[in-house]
């Protein structure tokens, strides 16, 4: 009996193969182009999951639940018929065979998509890579979450004041979107719900720093509207330290490059991304942050029939390339998409057209600032922007109706319902019981008696 | 200036401290309970959640999401002002001295209540507590729902039917409530949501296996009930082994004593539990499933400040004893911090008067059978009157009406939407970057360029 469409075995050349590596927004999208195609689809991703990446810094935060930023991937894809899915973790690509290897097996293809997005940029810093906390995945924001709350847990036994506020400041290194938003929505976190389940908690003593290396937060926006930012994330609570560049993390906190130290007992990092290290190994020109270069039709030099799009793809942009945001990836994994389609037809693939729909960052539960091409817009209006275009993107009608519930909730009670340290028993899932490993950790809970 | 309430310190003679070990539903009844009395209330848990435990299976078969089966004890603790929570794992009790010790420093105590409630009973099988899952706490519940998620995606990769078919089989040990419950509703998600993500699948090769010693599912109900269960889980598509006992896990599957292997990958252990292993070493007498033996007043023999309530007591019922269940729990909960307070008063502590407020069982999403006292339920009509007492049960209004569209959605479009192997990046949060352990696991998303 065949397994499910049986991908492992070589690729009909009747229905050609197309294997797209990620299923981000970038993989996705080209996935649902090449619906109609007379292609048959494989993803592969190391997760089951795709992120609404707009939305992790509110799982860390304890405002949202993981499958409030995140769906399955077979459910997206059950209207792209000619798709299927398949879990495991790209070890290697053959170029010249054209076979995607896998932990789980091969995958050959005709046509490839790579899409693997980014992953946390440490600039070499390998100290900071060990020691601070992430939020570019699931994984990374539920680990902070589970941080961040149990780091008040350990403050509430503390006798020690110095050490209680070691434990109470919070460092957030990178004045970007992702530290902002995130800085933000911790500092209200703080003020509300952690001071609510703490009553005899000293509300002043908890630190959020945000440590932004340029001259304040947002670079990418205008002045006005860093100004703005810069106001509402202060009036947050949020303490910014601008011209300050992280050089390590100690017991005591962050060192910056000019000597000062930071007390914090938790370092966040949103300092920067870089393409995921799936395009290193595979001999092929890479730009900045690490991104493959390609055409403007996005495909990959000297192999015509290899694609590469979103946050992996250094896409050339007059004299620079392209920023690495999800409307890229979107619409960079449609071109392809359609690319692949023409070169089926004997059509020459398309160039990218890339067109700015702007961008927008919160401040927290009621401000933001948007910028659409002309349009700038800050405060409670920017926010509201946010909240209608972010919903309308979420996937899934229940996801929807769910955020909404949560936000609405979250705004009118200025609560935050989801703060529980939830881990499950053992991190890895697929170990079987024929394993040297056993399914179950030794010594959790359970034990034999 | 103080911690939270500086518990660590010694307790103040004009306001007695209660400590209360576990936040299940016996622990939290009785810090209710004393709400008005002057006393200090400590609850210690070593998790930040208290675990509504009828919908752990639901959050294993990935119906809910886990902040719709536990809720953060601080949220709930705030409606008793006198008390206080502290996250730490309880490393033994000294009674001489009156001091329970934890991993986070120590706590001593006028009055102390043990609620640590039970843990799974493997009944000395090392073999099948290493490689069993549990359903008994929500680490576990995760843990199976990653699991079962796992294993579909693994078997898509398998070209050998033999192994496909091992990978989709699931034992579940158990007939009792925890057991079948879970069965029916792995077998509903199988049938439902998984169908539709697999599309290639035939679901004719997956297997829920149901395997209990007795005669027959739910050996507490009677035989008619019993009859009715077993006839729904049937339809359902649980295959129900009786007079089977489990005996080891192999790679093939459950061994049984009677030499038969059922293959699966995926063994469930839901056939016992016995009291939390903290009663094991206080050097006091223990019972059944290991509990420790009380007074009808709840009090431990030679210590009348030391309560113990709910699973981990074996309570004195006729000639026999209360059983491990959730009404049990609660109202010996509450009738201990009645007997504190009598007993601040100068009082003797009342005896637990146990009213049997019946039980139910659910077979999947639309079948249940109750019994409450001579009534006698079962069917859609039994699953109705299960669904309006355990959404009043619920703890906080977000909460039953989160639960509430999710089962409306579940039974309106037969759909699991929270089906993702979501993991945090590390299991264990609380390590501070000062420790010689990283911070954040090496080798992970996010190595240094």
């Amino acid at each position: 009996m065949r397994g499910d469409g049986d991908p492992i075995g070589p690729a009909d050349e009747r229905r050609p193969r197309v294997v797209i590596v990620g299923a981000g927004f970038g993989g996705l999208a080209c996935a649902h182009a090449l619906r109609s195609a007379p292609v048959e689809i494989v993803v592969v991703d190391q997760h089951n999951y795709h992120v609404f990446t707009p939305f992790l810094y509110q799982l860390a935060t304890a405002l949202l639940e993981p499958s409030e930023t995140a769906y399955p991937v077979r459910a997206l894809l059950r209207r792209v018929p000619n798709a299927q899915f398949r879990l495991a973790e790209v070890t290697d690509v053959d170029l010249e065979t054209r076979v995607v290897h896998t932990d789980r097996g091969p995958l050959d293809y005709h046509y490839l998509v790579l899409a693997a997005g980014a992953v946390n940029n440490y600039f070499g810093n390998r100290d900071i890579a060990e020691r601070s906390l992430g939020l570019n995945d699931l994984p990374e924001a539920l680990e902070l979450r589970n941080t961040v709350l149990a780091r008040f847990e350990r403050a509430a036994w503390a006798t020690d004041a110095q050490e209680r506020k070691r434990l109470l400041s919070f460092a957030v290194v990178g004045g970007g979107p992702t530290g902002t938003e995130f800085a933000a929505a911790l500092a209200e976190l703080v003020h509300g719900a952690q001071r609510r389940d703490y009553p005899h908690l000293d509300v002043s003593e908890v630190e959020v720093t945000l440590v932004e290396a340029s001259d304040g937060p947002l670079p990418p926006y205008s002045p006005r509207l860093q100004r703005a930012a810069q106001r509402a994330l202060e009036r947050k609570g949020v303490r910014i330290l601008s011209d300050a560049t992280a050089s390590k993390i100690e017991r005591e906190g962050l060192g910056l490059k000019d000597g000062r130290t930071i007390p914090a007992a938790t370092v966040v990092w949103a300092a920067g991304v870089r393409a995921a290290p799936l395009g290193d190994e595979l001999g092929l020109e890479q730009g900045s942050h690490h991104r493959l270069k390609v055409s403007p039709s996005l495909q990959v030099p000297g192999h015509p029939e290899v694609f590469a799009i979103g946050d992996l793809a250094e896409v050339p942009d007059g004299d620079g390339s392209l920023p690495m945001l999800a409307q890229v990836a979107l619409q960079s994994g449609k071109q392809a998409g359609r690319s692949i389609a023409a070169l089926l037809r004997g059509d020459q693939p398309g160039a990218l057209r890339y067109h700015d729909l702007g961008s927008m960052a919160t401040q927290g539960r009621n401000q933001a600032v948007a910028q659409i091409g002309p349009v700038k817009l800050s405060g409670f209006v920017g926010w509201l922007a946010w909240l209608v275009v972010h919903i309308v993107r979420s996937e899934g009608l229940r996801t929807r109706a769910s955020v909404l519930a949560n936000w609405i909730s979250g705004y009118l009670f200025r609560d935050r319902p989801i703060r529980l340290i939830a881990v499950p028993r053992t991190p890895d899932p697929t170990p079987d019981h024929d394993s040297d490993r056993p399914a179950a950790a030794p010594g959790g809970e359970g034990s034999p008696d």
